[in-house]
């Protein structure tokens, strides 16, 4: 038996990614929620997939739908972040580009798709209010940007964030994503702002997204992390 | 009471838009996967929700299951009739700008976000085996088609389909979708292939989507289906 964290002792050995308790159970929840659904798991089913009893999960997560609202707000957050430490003196196009490039990349880089599960009829709900508010929070700030580009009122401010999240319906068809398409959709999201010189905005942006902190990368899938 | 198809008689007179005892269990059924989700919603619930008998629906769909592949067959079959039709003399561009626009317009008319269903764990089971398969089928009409843009390996090819899908996504966050949508991501489907003369494409694109028979547009709603 291992002991981890708050909670009592383990009845296996860990057998799930996570150095925690904590992160071991997001993992087996986001398994199975993104593999059998958010309605028809129980917390039961969560404990025993990580292999510890009902009542050590309830010492780290109340009801299943924090369980989920952690998840999701590890989906923007880091954006949040990235966004945050960009230089606002830099020009738009490049922190726009630099902003979809890192965004995609981090959507890639979980090991189960939880963007699948944004719209699910719960998370409209009252737990989840914070994380709606970050993930609009995101939304505006890639409309902002679009439309310091083309002008406040174009319709077209609307499309860079979904040409990102596409990556979540991309993900959902086809399983594994190319490494090259965080580059990609950050290029595309460009391109539909009517940005000629894609080549030169691309590679300031990639200087932006490689040089950010290890601790915000550090959890991306090394296959769809930003290449240098 | 009222008497409409086979089943028993109605318990209350019609209530749902659709003139058939059918197509007002498909609207009932849409509302409660959309809003309450698939895996909570019963039979019964949607037998009630229609104002009939439990045994009356089973009349008219045998499972659950068979409701919800009849409503997402029909996001997607129309769609291929569409291309079905389109004259293959005329330039790729013009096809690939028609598609995205009737696609989206289609998307977006129904009363109900029903893509917001297409990546449900139950829709990767058998019974839905023809409506994944139909899909894969409209998307390849869009890979093809911008192939014939950019060329065969180019990146690219993936993100017209992936652009009009996202008015799913528009349409879970806002809810109300602008009349213009169709036509504006029509028009961003080849912005991201490079095709730079879009306002010629875009009006040859829009005489073909106007010019459809009625009884493929019909089902859409007024407010979003092509403006002539």
């Amino acid at each position: 038996m291992t002991h981890a964290g708050p909670g009592r002792p383990r009845l296996h050995a860990p057998r799930r990614p996570g150095s925690t308790a904590r992160a071991e159970i997001l993992d087996a929840a986001a398994e199975l929620f993104t593999t059998r659904g958010f309605s028809p798991t129980s917390t039961r089913s969560i404990a025993e997939a990580v292999g510890i009893r009902q009542a050590s999960l309830y010492n780290h997560f109340a009801t299943k739908n924090d369980i989920l609202v952690a998840l999701l707000e590890d989906t923007v957050e880091p954006t949040l972040d990235f966004d945050e430490k960009l230089d606002d003196a830099l020009p738009a196009d490049v922190r726009l580009c630099a902003l979809a490039w890192f965004d995609t990349a981090q959507l890639s880089a979980g090991r189960w798709n939880l963007g699948a599960l944004y719209h699910l009829p719960e998370v409209r709900t009252a737990p989840f209010d914070r994380f709606r508010h970050e993930r609009l929070q995101l939304m505006e700030r890639y409309r902002l940007l679009a439309a310091e580009i083309v002008g406040d009122g174009d319709p077209r401010t609307h499309l860079p964030f979904r040409i990102v999240e596409s990556v979540i319906g991309m993900r959902a068809d086809n399983g594994d994503i190319d490494a090259g398409l965080p580059e990609a959709l950050a290029t595309a999201s460009l391109a539909v702002l009517g940005v000629s010189d894609l080549a030169a905005v691309s590679g300031a942006a990639r200087a932006l997204v490689v040089g950010v902190p290890d601790d915000l990368l550090e959890s991306m899938n090394p296959q769809a992390a930003p290449h240098a």
